[in-house]
């Protein structure tokens, strides 16, 4: 059948509304793991940046400790990567938490609706099939045997339409719930870091209900 | 002689104030190449991390217009992306601008005066060679001759030290207005950036005359 409608030496059962919506979640599905990478990516060239700070505080101390000439230029220097450095670990578990959740989201949750997705256009496949052999059935012949074998793609088709609407409804609402919630935090976070607001930052993590310390 | 040296089985002439300096310029090379490596490394850390804000920005700004219930959370995100990158951009600018500074510092401040200490060494080796002969010498055998030749070698030692002394006292004033003026850079631009001060930014880069725009 699959090869017959690649063809188009057959016609194939569109729901425009559902297929429409498959087609948003495969796309929504594909920006968001590219949304993830970079922010996996995101957190990792921080992280790298982080430890070079504290390597490089450090040195300052060092170096405070043997010029005495410079030995306030060091200090204070040493001081502005200690206290990135400290906020830098709090960031980081915000970044750790968004990457996690969009994860889940991705891998599971729509995953899930991906699966039934899958169920509902082999069924579909399976239906179109079976509707083409009886439509090129001659009259009379095994009719009543191939109608109830019809009846039966077709109810299993319908019953995976169904589920297939309910489960991109739920998702919908459930993903803008969860993406909501954490492109708030990535924001706070990434605000209040990169303006040096550590109460601010404190703050966001406490909304969250994230631990300040890993 | 060196050879005789190590085997202790000769004497060195030994200035300790000036064999102390030079053995703490040694040092402070050491640490400030050290330093300078750490500066690299933070500079191209972060450049890898305003490249992924630059694409993260692109990609926050691709979802905005797809999705039309987190369209507010998409644009905050991206307009605080797009910010980073453009304040990352100026501290980037004076990032290479210390780097730059602390590398003529090293491969070309520094060097000058570690030549002319190497040939200060070179001379004192020489000199305490000949120096050596001489008082192996029978008396009366050469000894004017040897004495003439020992003269000739003290004198260069001895100008050599005093061109060692000079560089020395000039490299350490020239070197700590240099670093003065690089770690107060260094430390102006980072926490005027990490505040997300982009008036402190600027200013930073007016007062040390660099350009915001690379």
């Amino acid at each position: 059948q699959s090869i017959y409608e690649k063809l188009g030496k057959t016609t194939r059962t569109v729901d425009v509304e559902v297929d429409t919506q498959i087609e948003q979640l495969r796309e929504t599905k594909r920006r968001y793991e590219n949304m993830l990478a970079l922010a996996r990516s995101y957190a990792n060239h921080f992280l790298s940046l982080m430890q070079t700070q504290r390597v490089l505080c450090d040195q300052f101390l060092e170096l405070k400790q043997k010029s005495f000439l410079l030995c306030d230029e060091f200090h204070y220097n040493a001081e502005t990567q200690r206290v990135l450095v400290r906020n830098g670990e709090i960031l980081l578990n915000a970044l750790h938490y968004f990457i996690s959740t969009l994860n889940t989201l991705c891998t599971k949750t729509i995953e899930d609706t991906m699966t039934t997705i899958r169920l509902y256009e082999a069924a579909r496949l399976e239906y179109d099939a079976c509707r083409t052999e009886m439509e090129l059935l001659s009259p009379g012949s095994q009719m009543n045997e191939k109608q109830d074998e019809f009846q039966k793609y077709k109810d299993k088709y319908e019953q995976l339409k169904c589920d297939v609407i309910i489960k991109l409804k739920f998702l919908d609402e459930n993903q803008t719930k969860v993406m909501k919630k954490q492109l708030l935090l990535f924001h706070n976070a990434i605000a209040a870091y990169f303006s040096g607001n550590k109460e601010a930052l404190d703050a966001t993590m406490k909304q969250f209900n994230l631990k300040v310390n890993s």
